[in-house]
């Protein structure tokens, strides 16, 4: 062991050949690194008859993870197979054999993450996920090490590649959302099925995972309020940028004295916003610290090498444990119970898109809610609507809580269409 | 040593009083994260008498530094006294008397760092260096853990808030190069004597520890081509804006087979590249590595508290150290010789503004200069300059080398006055 360290790989699709081939032609750099050779002894895949492009001897494949795990000259199982239960169950069972774990799967971690990071302190074994958020982005480790010495007030991310291609065309070339998209599928950006994405559910699912992190606590899914682009409105990024903001889909948590509140939607971010400027495919995530104050990492959010060289960093670090003898000596289950807040206390300012009869008076009656509710209106712009005898009303409020925007929501039902709303977010 | 680990604090400025400030305010944090109890027990000062606010037990104070290093009881000594020699003196008789160390010193880690690199792998120790390159980025932890994996190809940064700031002025708010100066040093940003900031000594500091560190080789201060912001002439700002460039200060280095070259100088970046909204006095460095392909880290480059963040994060990792018995396990000095390569190699655009007579046939002469040198032109632009009988010329040229850059400059004499000169960055 002292001079080989011995991976098995469960999976070898788009991840999984890109930490073969990452492992293969680093093989010297790594041995500088570690004075070891790092070695991927076994792969788990479905088929053994499928044609492999591939520098591994044929006799690593297997269709039985037992093979694998059960293999004690195995050191490190990397999970890169995909899937929620059946991936649990694998690093349930690496961990419980006495591995090293690296697990890519952002789908584990959401839902199982503090269970198996307890069952990894449990087994005096560790489990590394870098990869499972923002692909090539260092995020996890620059959470848990280089902010180790500070305390995370915000997060803000733009976590998920599809929809910032989408909302990069609407804005750059005017294109609509369906075609967006399917240009997006056409890259291979957007997934088959890109309902998850676009619905907000992948981000919010990053955001358990990075919030719980970044707050030593345990955040779940069932905590994040989620908005999906469907709630973006035809003409809204031009709106957007009229007024001088960015529409970007983005996950987003802040933790108080209360508590803290995790969402995941579409929002107004001010153009000179470091998150922004962030297009195309690209993910970056706005970390707020008490110390550090403002910081941001950016790259490439998914793909098979960026996501691979996360998987292989977090390789390198289980090597370094194993040859160095400290295997599970980090806690990495959280260690505080925080409240979860509704987050209907958060201030914010919010635009809000109304569609009016254009009569003598609606302006004053659709203000007085705003009073009635305590929200002073920073900005109000009136311009004909395309539908006659109609007018599209824009308000920006003053920052005022979730529940006021929601009350006034409510009570403007009857007098007005509400077209889109978005919390402005970025301007703390 | 189990349950409490103590630190002696080179220096109590700017960093040093951010440094006590975050450990005494992050006590209970530091003891879940670490299970052991971090202690500021010695701090060394120039004068005793002096009125200072904190939290510290006055006899930890001393004006000896051997009162500190030669302490068996001290386990890391934490350098933020500033200077060079008697910094780097400090730091190996740190070393030599078994510490973990930590320095935020930029002059001494450019000047001799692989030296005391090599001193920390001779005594079996650790020297960590994270805040002495962009504050509060843990950009150091990236390239040594993060991309551990990866093969870096091109590094570039803004790494020098008080230029960043000046340029942000001069562009965004049309303000002279002598105000946004007088700004900057208003507000704290500029150094009292300005001139490595302004002149690219600074970033070029930083860009010899990043790149020595990025390429693991040994990159010199005299490895590096610095041009400074007085390249920069009146008009350049707004002419690269319509452009579609920003006008920034980065350091730059690169590597392939034939070896590295590693500059710091004014250039034109495009506008959408990620560091050309870098604005104000943020740093950022953005990384292209083989496999991970493009990554950038931004925030805070300078200030108590950031700067501060980073050392107590290395200070953490060296407590970690000391705990799991570790100490001296990685290796810090660099690992190959790499050749550096006389920048002249490089290829890129370039942006040439001159000042001609405005005769018949001088855009044919200029031109044919450029015919000459290989050089084909991507656009030419002639507008009257504010010079009577005379016109400004702008020629970008498609990419060529610096050697025929250089070249081109030299045969346009007494044809062309050469106003200023860019190279086109990020456009690779």
């Amino acid at each position: 062991m002292e001079n080989r360290v011995s991976v098995g790989l469960l999976g070898f699709g788009t991840v999984g050949s890109g930490v073969a081939a990452i492992v293969q032609q680093h093989q010297q750099d790594l041995l500088h690194k570690l004075g070891a050779e790092v070695s991927i002894d076994k792969v788990l895949v479905k088929d053994l008859t499928k044609d492999r492009d591939t520098g591994l001897s044929p006799d690593v494949f297997t269709t039985e993870l037992a093979d694998i795990v059960n293999d004690p000259s195995i050191d490190i199982i990397v999970e890169v197979m995909g899937g929620i239960e059946e991936a649990k169950q694998a690093i349930e069972q690496a961990l419980q054999a006495g591995k090293q774990v690296v697990t890519a799967n952002k789908d584990v971690m959401a839902q199982y993450g503090h269970e198996l990071l307890q069952l990894a302190d449990a087994q005096k074994q560790d489990l590394f996920y870098e990869a499972s958020v923002a692909g090539g982005i260092p995020i996890i480790r620059t959470l848990e090490d280089g902010l180790a010495s500070d305390r995370i007030s915000n997060l803000m991310g733009i976590v998920n590649g599809t929809t910032n291609f989408i909302l990069t065309k609407m804005k750059q070339e005017n294109m609509s959302y369906e075609d967006a998209l399917a240009q997006a599928t056409a890259l291979g950006f957007a997934e088959a099925d890109p309902t998850a994405d676009v619905g907000g559910l992948d981000a919010a699912r990053k955001m358990v995972i990075l919030s719980s992190l970044a707050y030593s606590t345990e955040v779940s899914l069932d905590d994040v309020v989620v908005r999906g682009m469907d709630e973006i409105q035809e003409g809204d990024v031009e709106l957007a940028a009229r007024f001088g903001y960015t529409v970007k889909m983005v996950g987003a948590s802040q933790t108080d004295e209360d508590g803290i509140e995790v969402v995941s939607e579409p929002v107004f971010l001010p153009d000179a916003h470091p998150l922004a400027s962030v297009n195309n495919e690209f993910n970056a995530v706005y970390i707020r610290g008490a110390a550090v104050g403002e910081t941001m990492l950016y790259g490439p959010g998914a793909g098979s090498l960026p996501t691979a060289t996360s998987v292989v960093a977090d390789v390198i670090a289980a090597c370094r444990n194993i040859l160095l003898e400290v295997k599970g000596k980090r806690q990495h289950a959280p260690q505080h119970a925080r409240p979860i807040k509704p987050a209907n206390k958060q201030q914010a300012k919010y635009f809000h898109r109304l569609l009016v009869n254009d009569e003598i008076g609606v302006l004053t009656n659709v203000t007085a809610v705003y009073s009635k509710h305590g929200a002073s209106l920073q900005s109000v712009m009136q311009h004909p609507s395309e539908q006659d005898g109609q007018a599209e009303l824009i308000l920006v409020t003053h920052r005022i809580s979730r529940q006021q925007h929601l009350d006034i929501i409510t009570d403007l039902d009857g007098l007005a269409g509400m077209i889109s709303h978005y919390r402005i977010a970025g301007e703390e």
